[in-house]
C-alpha cells in the first residue's frame, strides 16, 4: 500500500512465508530432456544461495519408473550444503528413506493421494495401505531423526474422480496428524484447484488441527497458482510449493505449465510486504539459465518482463 | 467447495460479477497485426453470443494514433445488436463522443491517469486538464443520453513515477464522482499492482464513495491479473475488465502478455460459485480464433488445457 490514508484498510496477511522450490525434482521430473547431475547441483546451489529456505532437491524413486531421478544420491553429494537451508527430498517408501538417510537429507516427502484411483495407478496400493506405510515411513525416519513432510496429491481435484470431498481431506491429514506428522501439504497435483476451494480446505483443515504446519503444492496448470496462493495465505497456510522458472509439467495435460513460477510468486508476496527472505533477482538469474538445461523457454513472467520499475513500496 | 463438513469456511465472496470484455479495443490496439472489419465485428458479435455482458467494441480516436482503431464506425455498424449486451467505446475527447453517439455506443469510456508524467505523455495534457475535458464530456453524454466510465488510468504504479499514492487514487475518484460519474474503474495499465495494493486502494475509494459502481482493468503482464481480480472482488469491485484469449500487451513492456484472459478468469469465477452469465465453452471458442486473427499464440489457458474433466463442483 502507498500512502497512509485514514480510509485504508490493508489485506489480512501473514508477516512471512515460507517458499519451498520443488523446481529441482517436481520441476525437472517432468521435463523430458535429461538433465546432467551437474546442471542439477549447479541448480540447487543457485536456489539456496538466492535464499530458498527449503528446497525439494530429487526423489529416491526407482530410476526405471523416473530416469531423470536416477542421480538422485550424486546430486544430493555434490550440492553445498548451505546453513539455513533445508534440503527435501522425496521417497516413495522404506527403500527410498534408507538411501534419503544415506545421502543426509533434512526432510523426507511422503506422498499419498487422496483419490482411490489415483493412488491405485500412481502406486499400486490402496489409500489405506498407503498411510499404512507412511506410518512406517515416520518410524524409520524417526530412529534415524528426519523429519517427515506428508503431501496429500490431489487433495482438490482428481482426473479419474473429479472434485475430492473436503470431508475426505480433513480425515486424511487427521490420520496423518495420528502418525505423528506435523508437516502436511496439500497437492494440487494437477493444477485444477479455485481459491475458493483452497480456502475453503485449508480453513477446514486448520480448524480441526490447529497444530499442523500446513503447506500446499501448486500447479499453474490452467493460470490460477498465484490467485491459489493468494487464498492459500488468506486461509493461513504458511508454505508454499513452487518451482524456479515455473518448469514442470502435467502428465494429465500434454500442454500445461509446470509448478506455479518461484520468481512470480517471491514477485507477489514481496510487493505485498509478505516477506519470503529470498532476494528476487538473483532467483530471476538462476531462471535465466533454465531455457538451455530444459531446452525450452520457461513460463516465468518475472524473466520475461522484470519486476517494474521504479519497485512497489512494499519491496523498494 | 465440495462436501458440507461442519468445520468449512467460505471464502467471502459476491454472488456475480459483470465482466467486461475489452479484447477487442485493448486488446487488438496492442497487436501489431492489422486486423480486418469483418473479423472485429466477428469477435464482437461471438463475445456477445458467448453472454459477456459488456464489451468494449472499439475507441473514436484518431486513426494516425491509433491506425488498428481507424474503422470504429465500420466496427460499431457491422455488430449485431445483442439484447442484454453493453456495447462500450473509448473516447479520447468531445469529437469522439459525438462519433460514439452517432455510433450508437451505449457507454463511453473516458480515460483520465493518475500519474501526472503519464498523462502528459499519453495526451499532451495535464490531469486537471484532462478532469475538466471529462466533465465537458459527461455534460455532452447526458444530453446524448448515454452512459460515462471514468476510467483512472496507472491507477496503481506509473513506469515513470513508480507506485501511484493511494490518497491521490481516492482524491480523483470523488473528482469524478463529483462530475456526476457513478461508474468508475481502476485501470492497472503496465499491469505492476499487486493484490494487497488493488485490496486497500478498493476499499479506500468504496468506503469514501459508497454510490460508486466501481470496476478493475486489469492487465497480466507480470502473471498477477488472476490474483488482482480475486483480491478485487474481495474488496467489493464488481466489474472486471479482461480479453478474450488475454490478447494484447503493454508498451512498456515488449515481452508482456496483455490483458488477464477473460476465459480463464470466468473459469475460476464460475469455479468459485462467482457467476458471470458467461458460457464458457462458448467463449473458448471465440478464444480458438484468435491466433489465426493476431497472427500469433495467444496465452490463454482455457484455450491450450481446458476445464478440469469432471468439472469443479460450483461448475457442474
Amino acid at each position: 500500500m502507498v500512502g497512509n490514508s485514514s480510509t485504508a484498510v490493508a489485506m489480512d496477511l501473514p508477516a512471512n512465508v515460507v517458499l519451498v522450490d520443488v523446481g529441482p525434482r517436481d520441476g525437472l521430473q517432468n521435463e523430458a530432456r535429461p538433465v546432467s547431475t551437474d546442471a542439477k547441483v549447479a541448480l540447487v546451489d543457485g536456489l539456496a544461495r538466492a535464499g530458498v529456505p527449503r528446497i525439494e532437491v530429487t526423489s529416491f524413486v526407482s530410476p526405471r519408473a523416473v530416469p531423470q531421478m536416477a542421480d538422485a544420491a550424486e546430486v544430493m553429494a555434490g550440492i553445498e550444503r548451505r546453513p539455513g537451508t533445508e534440503y527435501a527430498v522425496l521417497v516413495p517408501n522404506a527403500r527410498g528413506l534408507e538411501r534419503a538417510v544415506l545421502a543426509g537429507a533434512d526432510i523426507v516427502n511422503v506422498v499419498v493421494c487422496a483419490s482411490e484411483t489415483f493412488n491405485q495407478r500412481n502406486v499400486k496400493m490402496s489409500v489405506a495401505e498407503s498411510i499404512e506405510q507412511t506410518g512406517e515411513i515416520v518410524q524409520l525416519a524417526d530412529e534415524a531423526g528426519i523429519r517427515v513432510t506428508a503431501v496429500l496429491g490431489t487433495a482438490f481435484h482428481c482426473p479419474f474422480e473429479g472434485p475430492v470431498p473436503i470431508e475426505r481431506v480433513v480425515d486424511l491429514v487427521g490420520q496423518f496428524a495420528d502418525l505423528g506428522i506435523i508437516e502436511v501439504t496439500l497437492a494440487d497435483t494437477i493444477g485444477a484447484a479455485d481459491p475458493g476451494q483452497v480456502f475453503a480446505y485449508a480453513t477446514a483443515v486448520r480448524r480441526r488441527r490447529r497444530d499442523l504446519d500446513l503447506g500446499i503444492h501448486l500447479h499453474d496448470t490452467r493460470g490460477l497458482g498465484l490467485a491459489n496462493a493468494l487464498a492459500a495465505i488468506q486461509a493461513g497456510m504458511g508454505r508454499l510449493e513452487a518451482s524456479v522458472g515455473g518448469i514442470g509439467g502435467c502428465p494429465f495435460a500434454p500442454k500445461a505449465t509446470g509448478n506455479v513460477c518461484s520468481e512470480d510468486l517471491v514477485f507477489m508476496l514481496e510487493a505485498m510486504g509478505v516477506s519470503t527472505g529470498i532476494d528476487l533477482e538473483r532467483l530471476i538469474d538462476v531462471a535465466r539459465g533454465l531455457p538451455e538445461i530444459v531446452g525450452h523457454p520457461v513460463p516465468s513472467r518475472m524473466l520475461a518482463v522484470g519486476p517494474p520499475v521504479p519497485l512497489p513500496v512494499a519491496m523498494s
